[in-house]
């Protein structure tokens, strides 16, 4: 279920069903930004990594546009936790969002539309 | 100039100046989605560290939310490159916009808006 | 609590607290595009008006930066709710989500953040 | 060429071919938001009248997801120009840019993407 990129970065995969995908990753030394938290890029690869996996559920899904807001920074080993949910699932497209969390603390939204290839 | 994310990503910087960004990754094993082509998180990984680079040689700046477009997927082996630009400039936000390219092959767009730490 | 863009357009309010914004409007002859279904503008004026509207319950604050995305056409004589929702309530910044909908069916999902003038 | 909606709001289109559609409408009466200054919904309608315009100049294009970042209030009286450019066309879906601006002074940024209905 985790494709390179997931493998590379650390990040796991703790439930996915047609409607929900968990995952999550501890910030650890190689995720870091200069300011010494979290990178954006991070976040949203795991963000990014639960909407693919949801997406892929019920359809061939190729991801159109994404957009992730911030809400405060992660810190060194912190587990930022990801949840990925339907909004809109369509025949050609599709509408997901995600929302990011160290515990009950949400430290992120993003939200995602995907085309469908083959769509019945 | 570059953080430990970039590092661990092979993201190099080519040009940075207070008007300009430019960044490129080539396509490695480790950044792939299970379709084989680069993963959406490491194109935004890319753009991102271009807005990041960017929008903090003028300001302290803190990035608060981002949209990225995907045109078409990019395979192993191809070289990435991101060129960030200014958008807006304001004393306490600012806009930035980055377009990715293989070769001269547009391949998606980023844009981003940061809030300004201690506006002058 | 209407501004007069909102009046111009016929948006009513139906319910305002801290938490929520929930706010409609009847999709008049005045609202359509040329495929004759209400104008992408209309849907977002109304999404833009709840959170405008639940953004300033708490601190005075400035749209930085939204998103909508699209499910599926509205047509003339239907009426469109709008709901707000608090994602995220930071001390400089904050997001909002609003989701709107023909009667329980989902036409589309807008994001939004704004920033706090004069935070305490 | 202008729907009903863009009529009701005062939007005039200044030219239009495939590759650039330029809007404008000054900001009147109606158009306010309770700060007194052009509502963001005004904003974003002239924005996404270009894009819909700019979009269906060579196929039947549907609106899936859009972003505006606002840069700074508009005053009523001034006239807010919309200039819509082709970032990416492809077989099956496109994305565009909007600049808006009053005068020389950049007001706003918004990018959009369309699915082609019958794509050939």
């Amino acid at each position: 279920m985790r494709d390179p990129f997931m493998r590379a970065l650390g990040i796991e995969v703790e439930a996915l069903s047609p409607e929900e995908a968990r995952l999550a990753v501890v910030v650890g030394a190689d995720h870091l930004n200069l300011h010494g938290t979290a990178h954006g890029g991070l976040l949203y690869a795991l963000a990014d990594a639960a909407f693919a996996l949801l997406s892929n559920q019920t359809a061939k899904a190729v991801a159109l546009s994404t957009r992730i807001d911030y809400f405060r920074p992660v810190r060194p080993g912190e587990r930022v936790e990801a949840r990925a949910e339907v909004v809109h699932r369509g025949r050609r497209t599709a509408s997901y969002r995600v929302r990011l969390a160290v515990g009950d603390r949400p430290v992120g939204q993003f939200v995602g539309t995907v085309f469908h290839l083959e769509a019945s």
